[in-house]
C-alpha cells in the first residue's frame, strides 16, 4: 500500500463491513423466521449500514492497536458492533428531528412510511414509518451489545472493555438529550454549543471508542488520558468542521440541501459566535431566520454572508486550528504504539480538513 | 409465610425492586454529571420502573430455580434487568401508539411533554416529548445489557444465557413490528392475533425468560422443552385475559379507559372471533366502529353485546382454559425442582384468573 495513500479509516473498511454482513446475515435468517414482513425492515438496516463511515470502529481499531494490541479478526468484530449503536442514533436521530433524509437517501422512517403507503395499507403513513424506525432502532441496540459480546475477545478483555462500552451509550444518548432541551431553550452561547458538542460527538465518536479498545487490549488506565487529551479537542474539531459544512458545505458531498443547518435551526458554535459577534439588528434578524423550515436561497444567502463578514467563520477556523493543535500535541508520547499514532495524526487531518 | 397467600410474583419483588433502585441509584450521579437537565429524565424512568410488575423477573428467577440455581443475589440483578427491556418496550410502545396514558399516569412521552410546556421552551411540547422518550427508552436497553452483564453471576453463566436475552430483544421487536403490520393490514383472522401474540407476549414475557433462567443455571438443552411447553400456552392464556380486561375490565383496575381497546383497534382473538361468529350485518358495523378513537360509552357497550352475544367471549375464555389446561400439563415433570414447579402452577393462576 502506497502510504501517502493510506487512510486509517477506510484501510478499516472492508473488515468492517464483512463482519457487519457476516452477522446481519446470520440474524436474517432467525428474524424472516418470526415473520417474512420483516425482509423490508432488514433491507432498510442494511441500507442505512452501508452508508456508514466506520469512524467509531476505525478509532476502537486504532484505540487497541495503540495499546499494542494485535491484528486479530475479534476487534474487528468488537469495533464492527459500534456501528449498530451508530445506526440506533441515526434512525433514532431522523425520527426525532422529522428528518426527510439521511446521506441524500430517505430517513428509515420516510422509506418504512413508503413501505406502508405503497402496500396500500390503511392507516397514517408517516405515523407507521416513525414506530418502525422506533423499533428498528431498538433492533440496532440489541444488536450492538450481541455483536460486541459475541466478537471472540476474551472473556476479561469483554469486561475490561464494559465501562467504556455501558458509558458510550449512556453518553450519546444524554448529549442527545441535552441537545433538544439546548434547541428548546434557544441556548445561543458557545458555552452551551460546546457542552452538547462534547457528549453527543467528542467522547461518543472519538474518545469513548479509543478508551474501549484501550480497555480491550488491557491498558485502560495507561492509555486513557492521552486519548482523551487527544480524542475531546479532535471530536470537538470535527463536529465544528461538520457545522460549517452544514452551513457551507456542498449539497453534493453533504448529502443535504444547501444551509440545512439553518433551517433546521441547529444551536451551532458557528451559530453562537455570529450573534456575538454580528452587530445588533443583523444578529437579531439572524435569530429571526434561524429554524425556519421554509428559508428562502436568497436569506440562507444573507445569512451565510453575515457568518462571513462577522468573523465567526473565521473564529471558528481558528478554533478548529486550536483544537487540532491540542491533539496534534497529545499524541507526543511513547505511551501509544508508533503505528497507530501515525494513524491517529492521520485521523486529525482526515476529520477537520477543509473540503473542497 | 402462610404458604396459602403465597405469589411467586411478590415473593420476588422486594430483592427486584432493590436491585433496580440501587442500579438507578448508581448511574443516577453518573447521567447527572453529563447535565443537571437530565434530572426529570431520571424521574420519568423511575416512575416508570416503580409501576413494573415484575413478572419478566419472576419468570426468569422460577426458570433458574426450576433448572436447580440457588438462592442468590447474582439472579436476582440478571433478573431484574429485564425490567428495563419492559420499560423501553412501554416508553416506545406509547409513542408508537402516541398513547396518552399508561397505568392509569400520563405516558412518559407526555409526562416529557408537561415538563417542555411548563418550562417555557420554545417549539412543539408534543414532539419533544416524543423526542425524549424514544431518547429515555434507547437508555433502558442500554442498561439492561449492562445490568444483566454486571449482575455477579459467573462468565459461563452469562455467555450460556447470551442467546435466551438476545433471542429476547428481537423477538419482542420484532413481534411489535409484526403487530404495527397487522393493525395497517387490518388483519382479522385469529391466526394473525395468535401469531402476534405468541412473540410480542408469550415468548418475551414467559418462554424466554424462563429459558433464560435454565441457561443461567447450565440446564437450558435439558429444560427449554418443557419450557416452551408450558411458556407459550400460558403466554397465549395471559395475553387473551389481558384482551378480555382491555374490553370488560374495569377502569380503575386496568388503568385505562373502559374499552380501550376497542377505540384503539386492537386486532385480538376476541375481535377475531366476534367478526368470524356475529351475523354479517353485526360484523360490518363492528368493523366500522373499531379503531373509532371518538367512541361513545353507547357504542362500547354495544360492541361488548355484541362480542358476549356472538359467542366470542364464551369461545375466549375456552381457549384460556384449554391452554392452560395445555400449560398445566407440561409442568408433570421430574425435570423441574419441586419448589419451582408449585410456583410455576400457582402463576398459572395469578396470570390468567378472571378479575371480579
Amino acid at each position: 500500500m502506497d502510504s501517502s495513500h493510506f487512510s486509517p479509516v477506510s484501510f478499516m473498511r472492508p473488515a468492517v463491513d464483512a463482519e457487519l454482513a457476516d452477522f446481519v446475515r446470520r440474524r436474517r435468517a432467525e428474524v424472516l423466521e418470526i415473520g417474512e414482513e420483516l425482509a423490508p425492515v432488514l433491507d432498510a438496516l442494511e441500507a442505512m449500514l452501508a452508508g456508514g463511515k466506520r469512524i467509531r470502529p476505525a478509532f476502537c481499531y486504532w484505540g487497541w492497536r495503540g495499546a499494542g494490541g494485535p491484528e486479530t479478526r475479534a476487534i474487528h468484530v468488537a469495533a464492527a458492533a459500534l456501528e449498530f449503536l451508530q445506526a440506533c442514533a441515526l434512525i433514532h436521530d431522523d425520527v426525532i428531528d422529522n428528518s426527510d433524509t439521511r446521506r441524500g437517501l430517505p430517513a428509515t422512517h420516510r422509506r418504512l412510511a413508503v413501505l406502508h403507503a405503497s402496500s396500500g395499507w390503511t392507516g397514517d403513513s408517516a405515523a407507521f414509518g416513525q414506530g418502525a424506525a422506533v423499533l428498528l432502532g431498538d433492533l440496532c441496540l440489541a444488536w450492538c451489545d450481541a455483536m460486541y459480546q459475541s466478537s471472540g475477545l476474551s472473556e476479561a478483555a469483554l469486561r475490561a472493555g464494559r465501562p467504556a462500552f455501558d458509558l458510550m451509550r449512556s453518553e450519546v444518548m444524554a448529549g442527545q438529550y441535552l441537545d433538544l432541551v439546548e434547541q428548546a431553550r434557544e441556548a445561543d452561547t458557545v458555552d452551551a454549543a460546546l457542552r452538547v458538542m462534547t457528549y453527543k460527538s467528542a467522547k461518543y465518536t472519538i474518545e469513548r471508542p479509543l478508551h474501549l479498545g484501550a480497555a480491550l487490549a488491557g491498558r485502560h488506565d495507561e492509555l486513557a488520558p492521552v486519548y482523551t487529551a487527544y480524542g475531546i479537542p479532535l471530536g470537538i474539531a470535527f463536529q465544528l468542521r461538520d457545522d460549517v459544512l452544514g452551513v457551507f458545505g456542498d449539497p453534493d458531498e453533504t448529502g443535504k440541501p444547501a444551509g440545512d443547518d439553518l433551517r433546521e435551526g441547529k444551536r451551532t458554535v458557528l451559530v453562537a459566535e455570529t450573534l456575538r459577534r454580528a452587530p445588533a439588528a443583523g444578529a437579531a434578524e439572524f435569530r429571526r431566520h434561524l429554524g425556519d423550515p421554509d428559508l428562502s436561497a436568497e436569506t440562507v444567502e444573507w445569512m451565510r454572508d453575515l457568518i462571513t463578514d462577522s468573523g465567526a467563520l473565521a473564529a471558528c477556523e481558528r478554533r478548529i486550528d486550536r483544537y487540532v493543535a491540542q491533539a496534534t500535541d497529545a499524541l507526543q508520547t511513547d505511551a501509544v504504539a508508533d503505528d497507530a499514532r501515525s494513524a491517529l495524526a492521520d485521523l486529525i487531518v482526515a476529520a477537520t480538513a477543509r473540503k473542497h
